[in-house]
C-alpha cells in the first residue's frame, strides 16, 4: 500500500529528556507540566479549544526503538502483540495521550499529565469528548491482571526515582 | 519541520461507500459492523488482542476534503477551530475511532460500531485501557451545548437515512 506522508504542525516540550525515564501513560505522569509549541501558521484552528478540559495529542514516536511484533511490556513480565500493547516499537509509531488542557496562549497549549518525550513531533490535536471517548463494560485483556501498584512504580519510571527537592 | 512517512498496515472494510453518508462518530454508528483486514505479515502483532473489548483504530482520513482552519461541525452551527472538533479536513488526516472489538480470527478482526468509510487504509491498533483512557470531570466545550437528539439524529448521516429492511 502507498505510504502516507504527514509534516508536524508542532513540537511536544517535557521535563522527559530521555526516552528510558519518560512515564508510560499520562495516568503515571499526574500533574507533569508540559507545552505544546503549535507552529504558528495553525494557531487559528485552535480556536474554541479552551473550553475543553482534555485533548488528545497525537504525535510522532520519534524514538521509538525498531519495531518488533511482539514486545514485552513495562507492566508484566510476558511477551505480547504490539497491538495488545501501547510500547512505542510498533510498525508505524504514532502515540496518542490523552492530557489535561490547562490553558492556550497564543499558539502555545499548557498541558498537564504528559508522558511525552521532550521534542515530540505534533501530528494532531483532538478534543477529548466524554460521551464519545469513554466507555463502559470495558474488558481490558491482560491489563486487567496487572497489579496497579506495581504498574505505577514502573510506570513512573525515571521521573520519580530520584525524589524532587521538595520531596526530601 | 521533515515529514514522517507511515505505510498502511492493512484496511478497514465498513458498509460506508460515501464519506457524506458515513456516520460521524463510532457512538452514532452503534451496532454497525466491520471489518479490519491486517497485512498477514502483521498478523503476530494481534496475539492478546482478542481479551480486550474496545480498540482503537488510527488510519489515514484519505477521502477527506482540503484542510481547513476552521470548520463548521455537523452538530452545530458556528465555525469552531479545527482543532476542537473531530471533523477530517485537519492539517494531517489521521482519524481515531474507538470500536468493539468482537473477535479476531488470522488476520482479521470484527468490529462493531464503525463510522470509517469503507477502503480506509489502517495505520495501528491500540487497545482500549479503561482506567487510562477515560476520564471523569471532564469539560467538553461547544460539544457540552449540543442537543444530543438533534446531534444523533444528523451524526448518523446516511446510514439510517433510509429504514433497514428489517425496522420497517
Amino acid at each position: 500500500m502507498d505510504a502516507v506522508s504527514f509534516t508536524p504542525i508542532g513540537t511536544i516540550r517535557t521535563p522527559h529528556k530521555r526516552a528510558s525515564d519518560t512515564p508510560v501513560q499520562p495516568a503515571y505522569a499526574e500533574g507533569i507540566e508540559g507545552r505544546v509549541e503549535l507552529l504558528p501558521e495553525y494557531v487559528q484552528g485552535l480556536n474554541d479549544l479552551f473550553a475543553f478540559s482534555h485533548i488528545y495529542l497525537i504525535y510522532h514516536l520519534h524514538k521509538a526503538g525498531p519495531p518488533s511484533l511482539e514486545v514485552i511490556p513495562f507492566m508484566q513480565d510476558h511477551l505480547r502483540g504490539i497491538f495488545a500493547t501501547r510500547s512505542p516499537r510498533r510498525p508505524n509509531p504514532i502515540g496518542v495521550s490523552l492530557v489535561k488542557l490547562v490553558g492556550v496562549k497564543g499558539n502555545v497549549l499548557h498541558v498537564e499529565d504528559v508522558d511525552i518525550l521532550d521534542g515530540t513531533p505534533l501530528l494532531d490535536i483532538k478534543p477529548y469528548i466524554s460521551r464519545f471517548d469513554s466507555r463502559e463494560e470495558v474488558r481490558s485483556g491482560w491489563q486487567d491482571d496487572v497489579d496497579e501498584e506495581a504498574a505505577r512504580k514502573q510506570g513512573v519510571r525515571g521521573y520519580r526515582a530520584e525524589p524532587a527537592e521538595d520531596e526530601t
